[in-house]
């Protein structure tokens, strides 16, 4: 874990809470009822920093926001749509995404590569334009403007919405990191799914804010999974659009640490606020391993056993069933020796030196029954430490997916 | 597939269809009611391969089978238990697995290196070695023996016993192959809580055998999967003892092709009936890749699409959601042409060049009905093609997985 230093967090803050950020959302139809159409905008042009899906298949408006990115590196507005990815919908669906940021645009009266674009919903289905061109055109009347709609315009199969926000200080200034997400299904280390809108204040040139964004999201958004599918539509997008007045933050500035940390911590909450909604799911599985080898190898570890089928249904039937953890650590196709390994249900030692040790099944049963569940691994070789999170596997999971669609 | 020749199926063959081989099998107490220990026993002893899991953790009867083998590449005996893995049970346990493999070379009156072990069942317990002892003094009683003893005796969750065989001609003479195997839960690629078992009355070297087997456990026995998960005691074992009377087979043997196609189809229809007999599966999934650039590319994807939650899901709601088996295909990390991936849920093409074709809703409905789902994917690139084998993922897997152990 990174250190904190004086980082507050801010009760209920989001991607609005950082200076000159405004968003909303409405409903146009892509949904049955809920929320379909969210956006975010800043009074003035933000550093833009992106992380996408490894999917070979990227959405049409992955590729619209990635051309919006390049032109100076700036962002001003993101319009994101739920209940439909526009993935695989080939040119049709690509002038889709296309009008959407041109339409998004001409609201707000700025320039089109000023607007991010992001989908997310079934894949391979036309976008029902007529419905997205109405919303878009009542996007600015006030009862839609607001952070809350925006976050539940966002979501698809989530049950909840998702936001987190700490303040620091840069230069004597106060700064604020504020973020929102959706997740649930198809989560998978390289992003699934997963939509993640960070917004800030703060300075920075973009060149670091895309070094930071990257190294942070491989700890957090990139070590959580839900079902091991990676999406075709996944984004994380960090806007930081000066407002603070301070000396511009590079990695040479005293406070980089610092914001990097900040940045940090709203990743990794949003992160396992996703993991935690995972579909079906009713607990959070923290995996912690330590003591391997490299910090590669603990990550490989900590994702095989985060993404163990039969970890995840133990932990639904609150069975102490060490021996699939064990199981797992043995196929994650990393080094250890078997004879040194310590496992925990925490704060349960269920495996020591590779051997089982005798342990009370109700107090195994209670660690499994906690809110968040943790698994610790020691590997006693050396100094790599990862964490993942997930969730268990459960009944409603079968249900959402079996009938998602339909 | 493999051309077939003329070999023939023999309808409920088994281990004990081939010249020379008895098995069977009694209930000595580590399940609590279901059959629990079997036998194989060969009238001569028996050239020997096996190939084993790649799980780092190996259980005790794997470490102790390897070294009967290494003596002189032979196995005149066979001892299984289901319900306990002896797996992470440290020198205890395989002292125990030393000790099961001595009392049962003792009943034969044959020498231990000649004797192998197969445990199946909860990892991390010791075995009650009391009840092995009894079982195993038992064995050779009358009312014991029968390959349908053998068969139950080494279940676990599996719902169905499992065997296959053959016959072909070797310089004119008849020569038969058979297997019995579990499988059910765990089951993934590089072999996982599996346990097959194969004899022939073939002569064949032994080194050519061993080879073969590993050729054909590549395009079978590692291309099914039911949850990704791959456990630490499996084993495919084949015996071959030299009965049928013809000159010793080797790749410059004219019938060495019919021999390994003879072996290929018994190793894929036991794969298929372990696939399909996957904790809670209500179908088997047959996964085709076509037209990649490599043999190994298709196995990737093939795989992929075979080990996606999503694509399980899906097949078990029968919703044609092409969406995911597209997405799948995207993070298999193969390199293709996402713009000419063609896809059918057979016989109903949903994707054509990348993008989704307009279909029969009630056609693909019927198709994902059928008691074997076939998917097929045509990147239209290259030569290489390979078929994985899986089931759809249930209520019941749940059930089954959330409530093993206790």
């Amino acid at each position: 874990m990174n250190k904190i230093g004086i980082i507050q967090q801010v009760e209920h803050g989001s991607v609005t809470l950082a200076k000159g950020f405004q968003a909303g959302g409405l409903h146009c139809g892509l949904k049955r009822k809920r929320k379909d159409l969210g956006w975010i905008y800043s009074e003035q042009p933000a550093a833009a920093a992106a992380v996408y899906t490894t999917n070979a298949y990227q959405a049409a408006p992955l590729i619209v926001t990635r051309e919006s990115i390049a032109v100076e590196q700036k962002i001003q507005g993101v319009v994101v749509n739920s209940g439909n990815a526009n993935a695989c919908t080939g040119q049709p669906g690509l002038a889709d995404a296309y009008e959407m940021r041109r339409l998004m645009a001409d609201q707000w009266g700025i320039e089109e590569h000023l607007v991010a674009v992001a989908s997310t919903g079934v894949i391979g289905e036309r976008l029902p334009m007529e419905k997205v061109r109405a919303g878009i055109a009542q996007s600015t009347r006030h009862e839609y403007q607001g952070v809350e709609h925006f976050e539940e315009a966002i979501l698809t199969t989530d049950t909840r919405t998702k936001h987190f926000a700490v303040q620091l200080e840069v230069d004597g200034q106060v700064i604020t990191i504020g973020g929102a997400a959706k997740g649930s299904g198809m989560i998978h280390p390289n992003m699934a799914t997963m939509l993640a809108f960070i917004t800030t204040d703060a300075c920075v040139e973009q060149p670091f804010l895309l070094k930071a964004l990257r190294e942070v999201t491989d700890q957090t958004f990139n070590m959580i999974t839900v079902d091991g599918d990676t999406s075709t539509n996944d984004m994380i997008l960090v806007l930081a659009n000066g407002k603070a007045n301070h000396q511009p933050l590079t990695p040479a500035h005293p406070d980089w640490e610092m914001f990097k940390n900040g940045l940090a911590m709203v990743c990794r909450e949003l992160a396992k606020q996703i993991a935690r909604d995972g579909e079906g799911a009713t607990r959070l599985i923290e995996v912690t391993v330590k003591g391997a080898p490299s910090e590669q190898a603990a990550r490989g570890i900590a994702k095989a056993i985060i993404g163990s089928n039969l970890v995840k249904t133990a932990v639904y039937g609150k069975d102490p069933n060490w021996g699939r953890i064990v199981c797992a650590i043995g196929y994650s196709g990393e080094t250890f020796n078997p004879e040194q390994v310590q496992v925990k249900i925490d704060p349960v030692t269920v495996v020591d030196q590779g051997l089982p040790v005798s342990f009370k099944e109700e107090d195994a049963q209670a660690a499994l029954g906690e809110e968040t569940v943790t698994i610790e691994v020691n590997l006693n070789m050396g100094e790599g430490t990862a964490t993942a999170w997930g969730c268990d596997l459960t009944y409603d999971y079968i249900k959402i997916n079996a009938l998602y669609r339909t």
